[in-house]
């Protein structure tokens, strides 16, 4: 693979992306259930590609728990062509109009929405996010550059070849689906430089795949998915919703940007409260990175400032507790990576605040961390979580994936 | 001026945003009519020390042109002043509930207006642009970073002194309202690297200042200005029409971005419309840089790519026979900066293709390209004109200067 190896998937895609823009719905949606169809026909063939991954992985050394990421079997490529039919079913975002008016002097004022033109996924392991990407870009009238993980190159490849054929008979070019060549960084380098080619990159996987990309790139960024998520049990909560909460936020799925990472409690309630969600998060399994404040308690580890900062994705926990509701967000200020932060409150003022305060994709109020989903949010179909404040916010659906202009109908007009 | 002292401002501005963000519409109009008198009373002041900016200006020998944009006297001082009262009367964008809904298991979603929290504004020469900046920051809940050209230093320092001392008055921190120090390229490259504590980069100036911006960032940016505009006049074009925005969309103004630098016309009314705006155009004076079809036409200079390609920002313009409106479609999309493009037609089918076909900011049908302005548009204010297609898209006012977020109440819910 050379550099222009890529530039060249992406001229490809830019000419494709010309025809998806104007494309109807029902052109898109013809498409979308060809997709589906085509991830069920090539089963066989996308089966045994990912089992050349798998056997790779494990020869490689690759821990069981990315390994079952990694692997497909046909009930989860029934979830993928699921998915794609879902996505057809979306309203079409191309084409709403988002504001209009007449102007004063008779122009005709209409902002309407349409694709981005081309965009760049860069992701890690699972392979299903391929065919997501892949069907949430082609509604939305997008052409893709899929650049998945390595490990996962032979099971995208077969993806990707059923689904450009697919696209190609519902009469649409095969462009608008294409895999990035090559699996070295080399080829990530070079997509990041492709300003001009590429209209927005959306980097999907750990911290330090999202910050290496935010760093070196010159095309537009989407920021997804990193989270540090916050509890905080304010003086006015209810302690058994607040249990409850508590427990879901870090327990529900532990490996996901949604689960919480940090419980804050007010001093006020500590002496009752704390006894019982030590009790309740220990039986769960989870280990508590705790303040001063949980000396008393056995197996609670001190917490350090590291504690504060980290996204766990596993069964621990840091506590500490504050004296007000405040302190609460003025530790969430410092160490949240503004993704979903919760008060447990029946206090309306302190929610009022606390909403307020806190600048994060979604506050929760009463509710669990977990909520932030584009599932739970009936979006229908996610791309991912944007951490970011420019363009997106928060779960990304399918309007997310767009742009607008401006179209200014007159008779002559002049100034 | 050291690294530091970048960072110091911009630690200093994320610590008033928190307060400025909750701020109420009241207390920020009050600070922005406080903001205006201020600029009048301080006139002498500001007067005195855009005096010296000139005078350094003069000395280094800059080009009269710039140095009246330079220029402050009493009447543009109270053009500023206007202006900031002005975005005083308008709406205030922060707390606007963008969509809302009641999820089926009871949780209640509102997606709602937030101020992004520091924005870093870098431009050149105009110090208005100083005061403009200040009041549309202030108004949509944003702290501001003030980077302007070096040559109006002593004009930006007197107008930010005098609008810290009036935001204090009305019960804000100083603090929302900063000039970036230090006036050397080193304090522009710490602002671009200031992830995390800056939420945006808006860059207002020249090619080659947003190129660099944009090329060396890592806090996002949004691009904004660079316009070359075309106008294509379509083989069912009204002739009388054509010539009049072709002159208005080049003449009016010819230093601003949303002027034309190209025209292209449709060869079937080439023999009856090339004369006609042959002379026209020559007639006020403009250059013609031309393709074949203008060799027998007197003082038009052959065309080349470079023409194409060039913001001219003068009475210059290029100009090509095009055989289809799909040949101005495709010289649009190879040429164009994206800003605004225009076709002139009587022809609805001819408008539907051209208007879907291209994607720039702004689509004009039968209109001068001198419209894509904030002001035209109703905006009431504008802080440029974006030509990226992420988060904001032609003319940004008020609400393009802020972000969103999910704010979810239930009652104790978990999944």
């Amino acid at each position: 693979m050379s550099t222009s190896d890529v530039t060249a998937v992406a001229l490809r895609a830019r000419e494709a992306s010309f025809e998806l823009a104007v494309a109807t719905r029902a052109t898109k949606d013809a498409a979308l259930h060809a997709m589906a169809q085509a991830l069920l026909d090539q089963a066989p063939a996308i089966l045994a590609a990912n089992a050349d991954d798998v056997a790779r992985a494990e020869a490689g050394g690759t821990p069981p728990n990315i390994i079952d990421r990694l692997r497909l079997d046909e009930a989860r490529l029934a979830a993928m062509a699921d998915g794609m039919r879902d996505v057809a079913g979306l309203p079409d975002p191309v084409g709403v109009v988002l504001q209009g008016s007449t102007l004063a002097n008779g122009l005709e004022l209409r902002q309407v929405r349409v694709p981005f033109g081309v965009v760049g996924m860069i992701y890690e392991a699972r392979p299903n996010v391929t065919a997501d990407a892949a069907g949430i870009c082609l509604k939305s009238g997008n052409a893709v550059l899929l650049r998945g993980s390595s490990s996962a190159r032979s099971s995208n490849a077969a993806i990707v070849e059923a689904l450009r054929t697919a696209v190609v008979t519902a009469g649409l070019p095969a462009d608008v689906v294409q895999l990035v060549p090559g699996d070295t960084h080399d080829s990530v380098k070079e997509l990041m430089r492709a300003r001009g080619l590429v209209d927005v990159l959306i980097p999907r996987g750990g911290a330090g795949l999202i910050r290496s990309v935010v760093e070196e790139s010159t095309v537009p960024v989407i920021e997804t998915g990193v989270g540090n998520c916050h509890v905080y049990v304010d003086a006015g909560a209810d302690l058994d919703k607040a249990l409850a909460i508590v427990l879901n936020s870090k327990t529900h799925r532990t490996s996901v940007c949604n689960s919480a990472e940090s419980l804050l409690v007010h001093s006020d309630i500590a002496g009752e409260f704390l006894p019982r969600v030590v009790e309740a998060l220990q039986g769960a399994g989870v280990t508590i990175h705790g303040d001063d404040s949980f000396a008393d308690f056995d197996w609670v580890v001190p917490a350090t400032e590291e504690d504060y900062e980290t996204e766990y994705l596993a069964l621990d926990i840091a506590a500490r507790v504050v004296d007000s509701l405040d302190e609460a967000v003025a530790h969430i200020r410092r160490w949240s990576s503004g993704h979903t932060d919760a008060i447990v409150t029946e206090d309306l003022s302190a929610s009022r605040r606390f909403t307020a305060a806190v600048d994060s994709a979604a506050v929760m109020v009463n509710a669990s961390t977990r909520f932030t989903d584009g599932g739970e949010f009936g979006f229908g179909a996610e791309i991912g979580i944007s951490t970011q404040k420019l363009h997106a916010r928060g779960p990304m659906g399918l309007p997310e994936m767009t742009s607008s202009k401006y179209v200014v109908t007159g008779d002559g007009h002049v100034r």
